[in-house]
């Protein structure tokens, strides 16, 4: 039968999702980490299927997974078998019975990706975990203007990695929505959500790193027209760190 | 000179603000790691003082501290000083000068506590570092109820651990907020803010796990009364753990 489930981890301590091979073989993944307690619960080697790989050292709140199992569990109550053997720091939030065609990766229609940052002249230890700090005056609406500029169809091949072996490089963001706020500490927080049909190797990290450099008046938005138009890299800002990036929800059908 | 400081920590691996002696003199406190900095800066043995003690696991977000030293650096660069020389856990957000007679400790006059939750019927990994996880149906607006019993100048005896070595266990308590939101990750988070004039050992702890009794209806408005009239300890919820537990804000003159 076919399952599905939503798993949430703190990527801190983990190699990114992708079980490793080879000389990697020993990095912990979050992937080998399941699939180790997979076997332990259905007594047989079952490989689990992500909406996406996530890289080293970015978190998840909603990774959705698939895999097939011959089980008498009732399927809502899997989350709690894996829950009672995984370690702390990834746990299945979800489970459940899927249609026999369901591909956790290939099914995936739309992912939510959220970056956080904290404006603030010190570091602070308790936002330090799931944000990156960034000082001086920021200019939000700037930001905002960038970001509308994003959106849409466009070859983002500026924005990946350039040891990425995509087919393509055309991607659609359909949003990119930024929210400053307090949060419950009084600390000044920025989120930038970015929902797409799928995104190239360390594409958000580079977009947000690239939006930053607007909203501090290092980039105008003449540098993000060349960076899609032209697959300018020089016109693009850097690739923000792993630990402020987190997948938040994945969509389908 | 004398100075303040403002200074945030993350609890998860301190045995809590004050320097231990003998036997336990071993465990690390976040007042022997900035006295051990403090030294190194001064060139002095410096004695730090906290508004307050803060317990193992409990993070603050705004400790105030005072000490005096002979420095020629200008006073708002003392903070960075220290952060060059301390540990990711543990950074002072602002420095200054202080008046002569200020004490962090004995001219405080109101703090503020944060306890945070989240309802979830399975663990969270990104939530568990800050917040205590709690499960079912809870009436919040019967806390709000409860924690309005709980405001003013009363005897919490029955909401101090045992052991507690206070002159009296009179306190007032100007302000008990209870808020609920959405997270920026779609996660159900509760907030319970109290503002005193100063509290009893465990005394937050205990009160929000009273609260967290009365909104799963497990103790009613009646409890409160007798907890606070009779000093009954049998009528109060248990004393939630310290992870959940940020010292805000102390608030001066």
């Amino acid at each position: 039968m076919n399952y599905y489930t939503v798993i949430a981890y703190d990527g801190t301590h983990f190699n990114g999702w992708q079980a490793q091979r080879g000389e990697n073989k020993n990095l912990r993944t979050v992937q080998e980490t399941v699939e180790a307690v997979a076997e332990e619960i259905f007594k047989k080697r079952t490989v689990i299927t992500a909406s996406g790989r996530t890289d080293a050292g970015v978190h998840a709140r909603g990774q959705v997974c698939s895999f097939t199992a011959e089980t008498t569990i009732p399927p809502e109550r899997i989350a709690d078998c894996f829950n009672a053997k995984l370690p702390k720091d990834v746990k299945f939030l979800e489970s459940g019975a899927a249609e026999e065609n369901f591909d956790a990766c290939r099914s995936a229609k739309e992912k939510t990706y959220v970056y956080s940052l904290y404006l603030s002249d010190r570091e602070n230890p308790l936002l330090e975990r799931y944000h990156v700090r960034v000082q001086g005056n920021l200019n939000v609406e700037k930001k905002r203007e960038a970001a509308g500029v994003l959106e849409g169809e466009h070859d983002f091949k500026a924005f990946c990695a350039a040891n990425s072996t995509a087919k393509t490089t055309v991607r659609t963001v359909y949003e990119i929505r930024i929210e400053e706020e307090k949060d419950a500490f009084q600390n000044c927080v920025l989120r930038i959500y970015v929902t797409g049909n799928g995104f190239l190797y360390n594409m958000v990290r580079t977009l947000a790193g690239t939006l930053l450099d607007v909203g501090f008046s290092r980039r105008g938005i003449a540098d993000i027209e060349r960076a899609l138009k032209q697959g300018d890299r020089e016109s693009v800002g850097k690739t923000m760190p792993a630990k402020g990036l987190c997948l938040l929800s994945v969509r389908y059908r």
